[in-house]
C-alpha cells in the first residue's frame, strides 16, 4: 500500500493514525506542497480534488481522508472502526460528516488562515463559528460518553481528533470544552496512536 | 420512521429521494424554520446541529443527512446503494465528503446567500470557487463513468445531486459541464425520483 501524505496536513494525519492503530504495512510518499507536488497532472489522476491524503492499495485508489478511513476501517478493522449494520454505521457516519463540514470548513480553515496568511472562506470570525458549532456538538456528546460514536473508539474518533486537537492553533483554546480535552487525552493514550 | 423535513433544504431533499427510491413507509414532520422550530430545546436534542434532516426509527435517532442516507441504505437498500466490502464503500464515501465539504461550503452556500441575502463563510465569489472544485471533479469522473461511484446508482449520487441540480440558483450556469447535466437527467429516470 502507498500512502500519499504531507508534513503538516491534518487530514493526512487521520490516515496515518489508523495506520498506525491498525498495524497496516505500508509505503508513504510524502508530497512536497511548497513545490506543488499535489497539483502536478500525475497526481491530480489520483485525486482530482489535488489533496493529500490518498491511498493506493492493490490498484484500488482512494481520495479524501474520510474514505481513505472507511476503506482501511473495513479492509483491515474487522467490524470494531466501522460497523457494517445500519444504526452504528449511521452514527458513525455523523461524526465523519462534521469532520467533513463544520471541522474542515471551521477548525482546519482558521488555523489554514492564520499559519498561511491565507483565506479563501471567510473571515477569522467566520471560521471561527462554524468551528463552535463543532466544537459544542462534541462536547455535548462526550458529557455522557467516552467516545464519539458507540461505546468504544471507532473511526469517528479518528477523522474528528486533529483539527480538534490543534484548535489552540485556531485560535479557539479549549477550556471552554473539558469533555474535548478529556477526550482528546483518552484518544492519545490508546495504543499505538501516533503524535502529530 | 419519523422523517423531520424542511420546505427549501437540499438536504433534507437528499434524504426524501431515497426513501422514494426504497420505498420506506415514513412519516414527515415538516419544520417551518421561519418559526425556527430547527432551534427549539426539544430538536436541539434530537440534532445538535440543529438542522433538517433528522430520522427517527424505532428509537435510532440519525442526524445529518449523509449519515441518515447511509442508515437508510443498509437498511433497507441491500448491498447495492452502499456496499459493505472495504473497496466500494469507499468510493461511495469519496463523493459523501464531497457532498459534505465543497458542495455544502460551494453549491450550498452560493444558493443560500443568493436566496436569502446572507453570507456567513466567505463571497459569493469564495464559494463559487470552492463550488468549482466539486463541480471539475464530478464531470472528469462522468466523462467515463455513467455514475458518481461503481457501475449503477448509490448514495453518492443521491448525496451529491441536490445542490448540483440547484447550480443555477447558486449563480453556476452548467453548460460547462456537459457531463454533469446528462447524469442529473439520469438520475431523475430512476423510478420513482421525486422532484425537488
Amino acid at each position: 500500500m502507498k500512502f500519499y501524505s504531507t508534513a503538516v496536513s491534518g487530514n493526512a494525519y487521520k490516515v496515518r493514525i489508523l495506520l498506525a492503530l491498525l498495524n497496516v504495512p505500508h509505503d508513504q510518499v510524502m508530497l512536497d506542497f511548497a513545490r506543488r507536488e499535489h497539483k502536478t497532472p500525475e497526481f491530480l489522476r489520483l485525486n482530482p480534488r489535488g489533496e493529500a491524503p490518498v491511498i493506493e492499495d492493490a490498484g484500488v485508489v482512494i481520495w479524501d481522508s474520510g474514505a481513505c478511513l472507511v476503506y482501511l476501517a473495513r479492509k483491515y478493522g474487522g467490524e470494531q472502526w466501522l460497523p457494517a449494520a445500519a444504526a452504528p454505521m449511521a452514527e458513525v457516519m455523523q461524526w465523519m460528516s462534521l469532520a467533513a463540514s463544520e471541522i474542515q470548513f471551521g477548525l482546519q480553515y482558521a488555523r489554514r488562515g492564520l499559519l498561511q496568511k491565507r483565506w479563501t472562506a471567510g473571515t477569522l470570525e467566520q471560521g471561527h463559528a462554524i468551528a463552535r458549532v463543532a466544537l459544542t456538538a462534541i462536547e455535548q456528546r462526550l458529557e455522557r460518553h467516552e467516545w464519539l460514536a458507540l461505546g468504544h473508539p471507532t473511526i469517528a474518533d479518528v477523522a474528528c481528533f486533529p483539527y480538534v486537537e490543534t484548535a489552540p492553533e485556531s485560535g479557539i483554546p479549549l477550556d471552554a470544552y473539558p469533555h474535548v480535552k478529556a477526550w482528546l487525552a483518552r484518544c492519545k493514550q490508546l495504543p499505538s496512536w501516533p503524535a502529530h
